[in-house]
């Protein structure tokens, strides 16, 4: 499930939001409980000390931000995905192709919430030396929320930028087939007194997790997220698993789909093209227990990392005034009847995190259960 | 009028919607009179020749491309900011500041369509030497279509990227001000035995364009594109005229209107705050007869753009065969019924371009008539 403010479409504080949330999720967890026990996990399918600690942070950074489709409710999966043999815990990542400002990594089909961390940090070691620094990714896989590895550049005062392609649950305009994996992109900006803009959005009309929770709801969908088999507007929420597919941002043509197209197009070129990864329908599915795809033209997932250095461009200092200029006028916009405020990319996930960490993560009883089941499998305590 | 093949709900062949196209635009005028026009206006106004020669050739790459609203319908409107002053038609563009890899370059206020591509280069030259070129623009004015100056890259086997801001137009989600110009993204692609890939879009649901073309035809607008003064949703496509908005591509929170949002944002930051242009609601506007925004605090529009040298990552040759299989895959695929085919990003603009080039050029009476007021004014034969 994903959570953000943005779902709310009067925007009450805070407060009553999370309190309203914590009551239908039920069970809280401490931030440190999860940790041990993923890191735990990680070790007992053989990652290095370190590795598993990378592993585990960028995990649980989505859980914290709120976005919980990708955190601890993905560890068993990344286990079936290892005990089919497609993820490598001890994997050799190394450069293979690098010029002054950019690189191809190899992640030797390691865990893509290792490797992205590693890709990321070659691309802020360029920005350093060069102003920039730009990554492209091949033979990886799932790299939890985009938004963590786009954050890795702002305390370097830079501007991080990440992506990632994934398997094809996506038809573009005009198509009654998968082409396109959600495909996100993240972008971080940092700011002087006020919060860094965190922009980290997949490239369709919604993430796949708001579906989910809408089918367990067995609530229809809003128009234009998804469509039939025969690509006919559908609000059936359950619509994936009859052949239908999601819909990139936009929804149809005339609601402007062919742009959510192009940028999913984008993220997917970048990813994997520039890489020599897997791209359109032939990236790997996530779940272990579908087959991959036929005819594989790449390696594995592919990913996408930029960092730029402010002062590359401009003092820093000059650029943190502008920016906090602009976060405080949007911040005061006059806003429609009933809303608080308009909403600056990433506030939300910050104040969650804030909270999370002080209250505990809430998480759903089906993940509980799917977590008890690895503690029982590894022997560790849960 | 914007004019290209998402238009068609049904995408019918290209001829048949040519004809059509061309017998609601009534009278056609050869590249080459339209071409001697513009440039003997850009050296009446004192333009050198070379820079009257660029101007032109940007300008005119939006009526090939069947981008007709960025084309010779501004060209009265350059020269209008030049009467005004806020054009300088002798800059002296310059780098102010950079790096291996990133430059700022200050326009002097020249034409955007002269400045834009100058600042391409430097970000192509930079790509030559270290992979990748990365320039933001301050101190510009309107540039034309994004998409030409993305393509400068495509010659060199580079990626290009260009965006800018623009004058605020765009309500944030859940504001009732407009904050955000309709900000485009242009991303090209080179592929081998196929077209290259050229996205180019307004981070809105419609273009203020294809607004303008159904308040002409006294016609609603698709709900989503536009919203009233006071935030509520409309279909009025005069709507902007009696302080509504555009709203960013998604249209409402429910289809993702925060994603467009996020996207028109990091557009005006990278455009405008890593230059040290204006941005939000302070970007200048393009009918001289708007007065400026007050305590501005930038130089005039921004604009920024990339350029990634393929061999910086993979062999040309071998990044070229996938991309020529991935546009395959996408052309081919199963389509809803009544469709065609799925459409590549750029492929209906290289079409019109080609009919363009061997029928001419159709342009609306309205067009023609700012044309010859031009020529009168200026002393030049139409």
């Amino acid at each position: 499930m994903v959570f953000n403010f943005y779902q709310c479409s009067f925007a009450p504080s805070i407060s009553s939001m999370y309190l309203s949330y914590i009551c239908r999720m039920q069970q809280l967890f401490s931030y440190e409980q999860l940790f041990n026990f993923s890191n735990a996990i990680f070790l007992k399918i053989g990652c290095s000390a370190t590795d598993a600690d990378t592993a585990t942070r960028v995990l649980l950074s989505a859980d914290l931000r709120g976005v919980d489709s990708h955190g601890v409710a993905r560890l068993g999966g990344y286990v079936r995905l290892w005990q089919t043999q497609r993820i490598n815990a001890t994997p050799d990542i190394k450069i293979i192709h690098e010029t002054p400002s950019t690189a191809v990594v190899d992640g030797d089909s390691g865990l893509g919430l290792v490797v992205a961390p590693a890709a990321m940090q070659v691309a802020i070691n360029k920005a350093l030396l060069v102003g920039t620094g730009w990554v492209s990714v091949q033979n990886s896989n799932h790299f939890g929320i985009a938004g963590y590895h786009a954050m890795m550049a702002l305390p370097h005062d830079m501007i991080g930028i990440a992506m990632t392609n994934a398997s094809a649950l996506v038809a573009p305009t005009f198509s009654t087939e998968k082409l396109l994996g959600t495909n996100p992109i993240a972008v971080a900006i940092p700011a002087g007194d006020e919060q860094p803009f965190v922009a980290d959005f997949a490239t369709t009309t919604a993430a796949n997790g708001k579906l989910e929770m809408l089918q367990r709801k067995n609530k229809p969908t809003p128009g234009g997220w998804v469509q039939t088999k025969d690509g006919s507007p559908s609000t059936d929420a359950s619509e994936l698993k009859q052949g239908g597919a999601l819909l990139p941002l936009g929804g149809d043509r005339e609601h402007g789909s062919h742009k959510g197209y192009m940028l999913g197009s984008v993220v997917d070129i970048f990813s994997a093209i520039l890489s020599g990864a897997n791209y359109g329908p032939w990236v790997p599915p996530f779940p272990a227990y579908i087959p991959m795809p036929e005819n594989m033209p790449g390696k594995g997932i592919g990913h996408f990392f930029g960092a730029m250095r402010i002062d590359a461009f401009r003092p820093a200092a000059d650029f943190k005034t502008n920016m906090d200029q602009w976060i405080r006028r949007f911040k005061t916009a006059q806003t429609i009847d009933g809303i608080q405020s308009v909403i600056i990319p990433g506030e939300p996930e910050t104040a969650m995190e804030a909270m999370h960490r002080e209250n505990g993560i809430p998480l759903i009883p089906a993940v509980i259960d799917d977590l008890k089941k690895l503690a029982a499998d590894f022997s560790i305590n849960f």
